[in-house]
């Protein structure tokens, strides 16, 4: 085991913290007061100081302009990106766009990756990603609404969608959808196909109002109805009834991206907690830092940070070196515990601002309320938990003792 | 000792609860989305239907038109009151008008009576206490940088202060100013002091920005400046020197008021919890409610709520009966235990409502930004928690065993 | 409502504690150190005082020599007794004969009465009940595997059962077996049968060793083997398949009895971390006490303790006064919160004593180990917590909103 | 980074755990029942085996018969000989022995060594530490009342100590005594001297009864006094008033070793919960494993095991490879964290266990009441929290961010 930090990568690291303290800290309090829509010239601006600096795309492929990083090293970096509320957008990574790239770059064929893929990757397009249904359970992606019925060459989608996220303004939808209903198994039921934004029959409803904002472009989580929405059947993505392990595919390193970037979320919080109640007097001659209470809340935190660093590491580790499917019990327990450590984080950190802490003029509100979702996304703390005991439960049946590190 | 509500208060709470149900539940989207300027007219109405009713500002004194109840049966009726935002505005004691009015009520000349306490139980106009200050800690009350310095006749009135919630708008602000800085004593140098908004000298600088929201007039915490503020010495209320102890006479009860709205909170997203995961289907033969773990967060709620109920008549009751003197301790404890448990309360009911719980479609949302403050506003958690400890402390070290019941 | 205690039962009170400070507590390092049979000698003893006070057994009935207080005058006494390890025994209210009284009392005959009851209410035996079965889950109280035959006038009792607490010098045990296997209902299917401790086929297979301690007599818990123990019909309690019912009759109060013995020894810990943190130096200046951390471990187990403490006193009230069918869901909520409040508030204690907590020099390593069966016994926290969520969506489910006090 | 375990290592801990399982698993009752004298003959055979193996003394240096493993692979095995709790006593590498073989290898004289240091490693003797305080606080190192003042050639040492675990049998003690109260820093004042059990004036006073037990042997915690006891000056270790010095070199290791000893005390209840719930029916048709609340306890312990293990882990890979002094915040996070979270990971296994975890049928009621202390002794949770909160805030105060991995 070594737990060191290779000189390349932490070259990179330190251009790329500089460039976060010099550019977009400064700039934090602009972009929360304005429209998403407002912030795009100025935000165009940074990303080309990003392409400059050959700091474009870390996470993703070097043929299509990335820089190709490890997941590991990704880790690093996203921590670092996480820091800032637009870091992973102006270095190119943001989600949803990564993780259909992840999609496009592994399941698309070679014109779709043309058309959608190489842009989306250079940044000149957005996306989005249409799963979650009003009706039914995220909880439970094996059941759909939604369905696309063939007819002649195309697909016809009838369905209502929401938390497609950033779908206003984006070129493109990946839109899971039921297929094949007559298929045996569950799990074969349903596609990804590519919608067009502007495919007559696909609009969006509304722009849900999300924690009292309804926001607006990359900042909005859409409510989106499909109404014989006709699309070509080389809109398919991978094979037909394949949605639901193109899903897998494109959440199990979503969740780690996530957690990576919490792990920034969480050291700004502490950065800002630290700060603050140093210099914060509660007398004329005392600091908040002189109360040992909070300086148990920053204890906690430490051990809450250090935590959550080195199990999305671990875990970033063994995908790079052992594969995906021996890491989805690990990926299923940093996503409810890396989440929850962040609310509390966030909660300290709010807690020791007092009234300063519920303003906008610190980015910790921001986290409170925006962050909340964390444990909700993506796989709910409840769905997680019930599936790593799942996975050990069913090793331990066949006598599998499956303790930690024996 | 005896648990049983009396019927007369029964009666009470059915028509409340009626009129809330028909009312006020229908207009909360409505209420959320609107700015506090529109929504006055509608307002007006619905309290114009209150005073019809007679049940007109249950907790203030008759004779300047309220309905005279004790603590402990305004309690009963503000935990009814507090299970929609705006129930307590509708029915005439919301804050920050209810503390100003105990201390014009308590402390008040018969001058300042008929001319700002009159018209506020009545509601016809609206106020705001400034006390807490941008450059030191809220925490410690007795540590003001605010002055006012008599000059001839008047006050001049110094400082900056912020969360002075709802002064957009409001008729007059009572300021909490240092009038008496060579008192040897730290409870005497300070007074309050009536301050009308339309004095030179006092300017809203902004509604600062919290949890993303500026807001507007009774919905808005102000940062306010008092430069060379002038009013005339008479509009000191009470004695000078005696701000300290007015704000404590304001403080406990107003404390206690908020415990009491977050009872109807905790019903209100238990409420929601429950009726929405018996309906919500996870598959197509199961609801939500299925889950072992849901049913752990309603049980977990339902004794959340129960304790703090209880803890927050009992206070009430002692308040009543023995005096704000011996609640001092209790008034401290429902002050963290109710705010935390509440949060726990708002934190269930959204992971429950999954994706739903972080739109602005339930008032969940709300909750879970808005009152986070509660463990922060009139003494954070920390503040409160040493508070009952020295209590407690200086009666051991006397000898005296304060358990409970014993 | 009301909270004030009644004159009479504070004088009741006062004399109680005053017994506990001068006659137990000085005791209780020598009842720590001996085998109970050798204590017994000086436990009748204090029994006899307490009988010459005209305290004794305060909670059974008039009629066989108890003092028949309401169940919430006995909450308030419990709790008194409660504050140390033999309270309960030296007052004749002990578990499990408390249990037994009542059933005997509700359900006994006549002669049964004369036999056990009266004997047992005077403390001139002891005796115990055999419910949980080594091989089947104690939560699950329909489920037994333990048969009593029909032969002749006699039951033939087979079965295994442990946690027959206090069997090791019992007179009679209650035994729950199965005896109409063949009714459709398995509500209907066991009965509670007198089994005299002497009865050949009834066997101490042995003490279990409970925490590190085998014990003895009243201290103890034996598991039994059945082996074709043969009783007279006659000694059946109630009616034949009633046995469920009588459990429920006897598990209700049962509950509510350990709730208020908790309360005690809450106050207890809290006693004893609040003295120990006053007195223990951490510098040559400074105490344990000066800590902003201890202090709010004191008004954290402050809170837990008055918000246990006015749960228990409400259930008890709602038995008292409604009965104890609408008090089902409160008494399954204090049994799991009252149980984990008394874990953090011994937890806090022990830690506030470092090293010395973890000795048998205070009787708080005592509490840790003995009472973290808490939340096990009588239904474990999560068997609880279903049950409570069962009923309230029992409820909303017909439209009926449960919230509190609403 | 990398997460991977050597070959060589792993082929070391298949051994170890082929021999745990065979030899010492199933003699864990019998070791639980008796006296630890009573062992000490079927301890030593078990010894024997190790040693023939070629395992003793995995962490001890090479010369004198050890393995000399690095502290990260002894990381590793220690997690395995934690599992059983004879496990780390049958491998020679046992507390207090390890870490006084620590200060012996690094700061005793020639003499020393062979006379102490050999002997130690070898097993043929045992030894103690002799410095908690009756009087005075643990949790404050630098102020202690034993004395050893100079007379001739001769130290004569007085003062009370208690906490001397394993001083009954034991050749003899380290005891740490001010030497020089005259200087200055309070750093400097004490020192460490070996005092060999038989010297008079050395009296054990009692051992103490920890959670109900006295113990004995290895297995028993000493009050200690000493009474004019007079040894040689050179049997002081180090420099004269280097004791501060030294504790820390002996209590920075010390701490870490409990953890990973705690990481297999989890690993076991991990294991006993997971098995255990598989078989244990709570319907004729259901067993335990099937309630998602058991579900999330199985999860949450996961988490809890996976954090707490990386965290060691890398703890000891920064003491191996930038230094002690740079690990110092990391040893006290893990002090705190992994002790919790081990005491909720007992927790949650002795709940699943129901009636039975109780019993000392199982380990888990030992770890239970035994590892209670974990969270006391070598620094409280408290004392850690605050020590690493100073060692942030003096960075932060000098401009300097420690937030993790940036």
């Amino acid at each position: 085991m070594d737990f060191a930090v290779s000189e390349r990568l932490q070259t990179i690291l330190d251009m790329i913290q500089e460039f976060i303290e010099k550019e977009l800290i400064p700039r934090e309090a602009e972009f929360a007061a304005k429209d998403f829509s407002e912030l795009v010239p100025e935000l165009e601006d940074l990303r080309n100081m990003v392409r400059g600096m050959e700091l474009w795309a870390p996470l993703h492929p070097k043929e299509y302009g990335g820089m190709g990083l490890s997941l590991m090293e990704y880790a690093v970096v996203a921590e670092a990106l996480g820091y800032t509320p637009f870091g992973l957008y102006v270095f190119g990574c943001q989600a949803p766009d990564a993780g259909n790239i992840e999609i496009l770059h592994k399941f698309g064929n070679e014109e779709q990756k043309e058309k959608y893929l190489r842009p989306l990757i250079e940044g000149k397009i957005r996306s989005c990603f249409s799963m979650t249904e009003v009706e039914v359970c995220g909880s439970n992606p094996i059941w759909l609404l939604t369905t696309a019925v063939k007819d002649g060459d195309d697909y016809v989608i009838n369905g209502n969608k929401w938390y497609t996220s950033s779908a206003d303004g984006s070129e493109f939808a990946i839109v899971m959808a039921e297929t094949n209903p007559e298929n045996e198994s569950p799990h074969l039921k349903a596609s990804m196909i590519i919608v067009p934004l502007d495919t007559p029959g696909m609009d969006i409803v509304r722009n849900v109002s999300v924690m009292g904002h309804v926001g607006d472009g990359w900042v909005s989580h859409a409510e989106v109805r499909y109404n014989n929405c006709r699309v070509p059947r080389s809109n398919l993505l991978g094979n037909e009834g394949q949605g639901f392990v193109l899903a897998q595919e494109r959440l199990g390193p979503g969740r780690i991206h996530h957690c990576m970037r919490w792990i920034g979320i969480m050291n700004r919080c502490y950065d800002e907690m630290c700060t603050y109640v140093l210099q914060r007097r509660r007398t004329p001659t005392e600091v908040l830092a002189d109360s040992d209470i909070i300086k148990a809340y920053i204890a906690d935190s430490a051990a809450d940070i250090m935590a959550s660093r080195l199990m999305v590491l671990s875990t970033a580790w063994t995908i790079d070196n052992v594969g995906v499917k021996d890491a989805m019990k690990e990926i299923s327990i940093i996503k409810y515990f890396v989440a929850n450590a962040m609310q509390r984080v966030v909660d300290r950190a709010l807690q020791c601002h007092g009234g300063l802490g519920m303003t906008d003029d610190t980015p910790i509100a921001y986290y409170w309320r925006g962050e909340r979702a964390s444990r909700i996304y993506d796989g709910a703390d409840e769905v997680h938990k019930l599936s790593v005991a799942r996975r050990v439960l069913r090793d331990y049946k066949k006598g599998k003792k499956v303790r930690f590190g024996m």
